[in-house]
């Protein structure tokens, strides 16, 4: 880029980055988790951008964690080599897994839950020769996936196909997703301390049964943020921490100052009776993840700020079609709605930012001077 | 593409296309809009391919309907330079239709519903000393943009300043979006009548005020299927009847037989206890969209198939992170969970198209034996 563009000069809708605020949140996870003794691995599934990824990793190398193995290929090949692929594996995936590997030197490592898995990796490490490194998946809360953390015949059942082959189990690894639908620091910090017991308890049944479990990996925003003791712990996780969002914002782990990505949007009608300002950012631009519907303060599809990042109170996005959002005063409030003629630019904060972002290609980079200094690429698919 | 590809050789998550489907749903709807005597210009926003555009397309350039600027430009660049874009222009975008207006020597046209747009519109054609093509958008059931077509003051003043102008007012246009809350054949008709009487009442009242009105188009997917007196009419419009979704389904507009898209997961993992399947798709690949939540059956992310696209009775993707989806029985069924290895190939019907391709880049077309015959990339962004 020859020269910084203004704000002014952006088509709409598109993605913006701050700076700034990007900095002071990566800034603080890295203080925190370091004041806690552990390794730090980056979620780079909320940025899938390697000009994000240089501010957020502690090293050239990594450590990070991905959720695709495109994203794997990627940031391999921009020298990113220590990686944890984080979705449950499927032999399908192997030889791909195999072929990063080899072609980046890469030490990628994969993720599963099951005897199935365990004996399909074990068949394929020994059929190629080589040793897969595996992170077995503890299930913290019971959201998603993984063993629970006292079924210690399934974890010793799985640790003995690994171990007995080619391939090795590196460790265990949670992911504590059940802290999104919480509030607050009590029960954030609760969360903290379940995530941690369940990961180092399984670590000690596989350790117990003769196998060795050097690492013990955790990892949520909000699980990350409020952990205060992570003795046994060797390293913490998080990804959406870097931009931070709505859903964060209502569960605690940020502000809505701290919010660094927004899209910005053009107005383009109004339905005055109504009270609606149309804009051009609907769903393709703003997704349609609805994450903050049962939280207290139901933000839509995002609050409205001014074009310069200044809210305007209880203004939000009601309803989004393809290309339109119908913007209008929260339901029950009692605030002045601004007046928005046609052509004024909002800036619009999302409820996910991992989910945001993924519809766009590219950031605007902003700095404090409302100047876009950067365009940062970012990859999609898989 | 060299030669047929098998489904099991595709990585998954991706996206299918059945052209079979396909093109049954093309020739459903052409043949619909043929016997009721009125043009037919199909919405590119929900394909955003050229391959796909070939076969829904009535003529070499068009006409067509887009909902971004990056549509027009990648359209336009194939051939297909009759394109109306329908969301409410900016005083900013005048530049860049201007721009593919002159390097595709494209017929665009502009959607408007504000005085204040059409004097910008108006004053940018004067100083550009060119035409713009202006369609003036109609309101025909509350749910989004447009003038109230009994609104005539308005009406006639938007008109009034741009043939004042070097512009020109070419037509009155509507989209029946408040058809997608609807169910059966009796309100979908009404919906249809009602759509097509404001904007013949527009038409009508522009005309008896002096100004040329020679178009007045319609559309939505259900409008234009379930209309059966299109009388003043010009043209109608649509874009999802040609892969279909489950929105549809529930509307009444296609069968989930005739539903031609569909993602292609495999299973990764299972929590028995509580009955959940994990498979390797999920908001990346679906999308948020719940859009039949407030339908009578609510298929949660999607309704599951066979690789091979049979249904499993009641099966459906409960829940989704961003690249996990939680598939499982439907809250209440009694049909009997089938057993699904890790590793075993699912398809997915989408919510919703239109959301559901725009996170994907490419379809993997299938042919009636299961083979992949082509990949047609789609674009995105704006």
């Amino acid at each position: 880029m020859q020269s910084a563009l203004l704000l002014s000069e952006l088509s709409t809708p598109c993605l913006l980055l701050d700076q700034q605020k990007l900095d002071h949140n990566i800034k603080r996870m890295r203080d925190h988790l370091a004041r806690l003794g552990v390794r730090f691995r980056p979620h780079l599934k909320t940025c899938k951008s390697i000009d994000v990824a240089r501010r957020v990793l502690t090293g050239h190398d990594g450590p990070a964690m991905v959720s695709t193995l495109k994203e794997a290929e990627y940031f391999a090949g921009h020298g990113v080599t220590s990686l944890i692929y984080g979705v449950g594996i499927t032999p399908q995936k192997l030889d791909r897994v195999g072929a990063i590997r080899e072609r980046f030197s890469a030490d990628v490592s994969i993720v599963l839950d099951s005897v199935e898995q365990a004996d399909a990796v074990a068949a394929w490490g020994l059929s190629h020769g080589t040793r897969l490194l595996v992170y077995l998946e503890v299930d913290s809360d019971g959201h998603r996936a993984g063993v629970a953390p006292q079924d210690s015949t399934r974890l010793r059942a799985i640790a003995d196909r690994l171990n007995g082959s080619g391939s090795r189990l590196r460790g265990v690894i949670s992911h504590a997703g059940g802290s999104y639908s919480l509030t607050g620091a009590d029960a954030l910090r609760t969360a903290a301390v379940n995530e941690r017991i369940a990961c180092v308890t399984a670590a000690a049944i596989l350790r117990e049964a003769g196998h060795a479990c050097p690492e013990v990996s955790i990892g949520s925003t909000p699980t990350a943020l409020f952990a205060t003791d992570l003795t046994g712990v060797t390293e913490a996780r998080a990804g959406v921490y870097m931009f931070g969002d709505l859903v964060q914002a209502g569960i605690g782990t940020c502000s809505i100052a701290e919010i660094a990505i927004s899209v910005l949007t053009t107005v383009i009608g109004h339905q005055e009776n109504k009270g609606w300002t149309l804009v051009d950012a609907g769903w393709m631009a703003l997704s349609r993840d609805r994450g903050r519907e049962k939280q207290s303060a139901d933000q839509g599809y995002g609050m409205v700020l001014e074009e310069t990042g200044t809210p305007y109170p209880d203004l939000i996005v009601l309803a989004v079609n393809q290309e339109h959002g119908i913007v209008g005063m929260r339901s029950g409030s009692s605030a002045q709605a601004p007046i928005l003629p046609i052509g004024t630019r909002l800036r619009i904060l999302p409820n996910h930012a991992c989910a945001t972002a993924a519809q766009h290609d590219r950031y605007h980079v902003l700095n404090t001077d409302h100047q876009i200094i950067a365009q940062w690429p970012r990859i999609q698919g898989w």
